[in-house]
């Protein structure tokens, strides 16, 4: 009988985020089971490391499943190096983070913190996948989802993944039973067209929130964001090698050298 | 006579950085320069945003240089994203970033303050830089480093940026007069081993440091790793569009929605 595959979870959203109770329980199906997550939320962190704080890290017993689950004062990204460096004393044959409670679609993976623990996995060698949820709810419904999680984690522990790509998952926000399937797509060109919230503190002085909405000019049928606007969940491979090849021969026109 | 070109300034380090007076100093040369940066510094805070926080922005007068001046209390991203939408009332004709008392090159790209605002301005339509000094000394010495930040940033100026890209600019430290010249790299494939310094706090609870050393196996030539090893400045076009295109046939060929 062949060996059960060591699965490490995490997340943005802290280690009691209904999304990533729903990833432990998928996983805990086809896999042994560590969590390594945020103790408090952590979205928008981006790809944020902790260089200039001490972190902690908590033994959790937060259900009756067979994971065994540790929370960590650090950043999703640091939950990655402490669970590889520290925690366990072998590479995971597979890391998941999420699901995320909102989109990592388009250029949101820049911002996500879900897919920085998933970057910088696939950066340490494992084999990795964020999983999102178009719905930034907390209380957003992710039964729908367990199919298809355990269908892309299963086919990542069969195939592998290319050296130095991970993949980010995306799930429409649709009524039940709705989802018409999985596709591979790139990753749409859009941005966040930011409006700041002015306020005034009781003091007088000037304070903003950042707000604003997301714009997507790139109408391509193979992107994720036309997938999940059609109710197709979407994967895209990701890499961290972000040179932009296409650009060498213009820059080596340059007079950079005289 | 031409208009002077608008620049904004920002970097990860703080705004009183040596790094940032120095680049600065340079931009005033070749246009008409708006600072907009963190108050305090921001390593390794990636390309994260405070969405759950509120914004500070105040006017700062530290030198006497023609240039004008805001902290923010954000992160190098929302700099970027307040000097666009809510300081100035027009997009910049260029965005520099930095100069980092520390290396971007390689995998650090990934993790980086500095580049994060290059790659924020570069989102939302501002040719962008990002420059970098391999040494993380805040006495550092940046006078070397200026002829070769004013000939970058003239021939963004002169030539533009291909849509999507920003430039990931680092110096080698070297002795003064040593650095050999430019070269255009592809961003070697390296990443940080870690090591957690576990300690107790005076009540017997463990703690962690994060520490590590930087391994790069990747010997090509023509890597900004190589480049800066042997004297050059090297100069890494980068993007946002993370799809790794190549992967997309290999997942196609899965069984995923059977």
């Amino acid at each position: 009988m062949s060996k059960k595959p060591l699965i490490l979870v995490t997340n943005d959203d802290g280690i009691t985020a209904p999304g990533i109770r729903t990833l432990i329980k998928v996983m805990n199906k086809i896999g042994d089971v560590i969590v390594v997550a945020p103790d408090s939320p952590q979205s928008g962190m981006g790809h944020a490391i902790t260089v200039d704080a001490t972190l902690h890290v908590r033994r959790e017993h937060i259900d009756n499943g067979p994971q065994i689950e540790y929370s960590t004062s650090g950043t999703p990204a640091d939950c990655i190096k402490l669970a590889k460096n520290e925690i366990l004393n072998q590479t995971p044959d597979l890391c998941v983070s999420g699901i995320n409670h909102g989109s990592n679609s388009s250029i949101n993976v820049i911002y996500s913190g879900t897919m920085s623990a998933a970057i910088e996995a696939g950066i340490e060698g494992i084999p990795a996948i964020g999983f999102s949820l178009c719905d930034y709810s907390y209380e957003a419904i992710f039964d729908d989802l367990e199919k298809y999680v355990q269908t892309i984690a299963e086919n990542v522990l069969e195939h592998g993944l290319t050296d130095g790509v991970v993949l980010n998952v995306n799930f429409p926000k649709v009524e039940k039973g709705a989802i018409k399937g999985i596709k591979i797509c790139r990753q749409a060109r859009g941005n966040w067209e930011e409006t700041f919230d002015k306020r005034q503190n009781p003091q007088g002085k000037d304070y903003y929130w950042l707000s604003g909405k997301f714009v997507n000019l790139d109408k391509g049928e193979d992107t994720d964001d036309w997938a999940l606007n059609n109710g197709y969940a979407s994967i895209v491979p990701v890499h961290f090698d972000l040179t932009a090849h296409h650009s060498i021969q213009q820059l080596n026109s340059w007079s950079l050298n005289d």
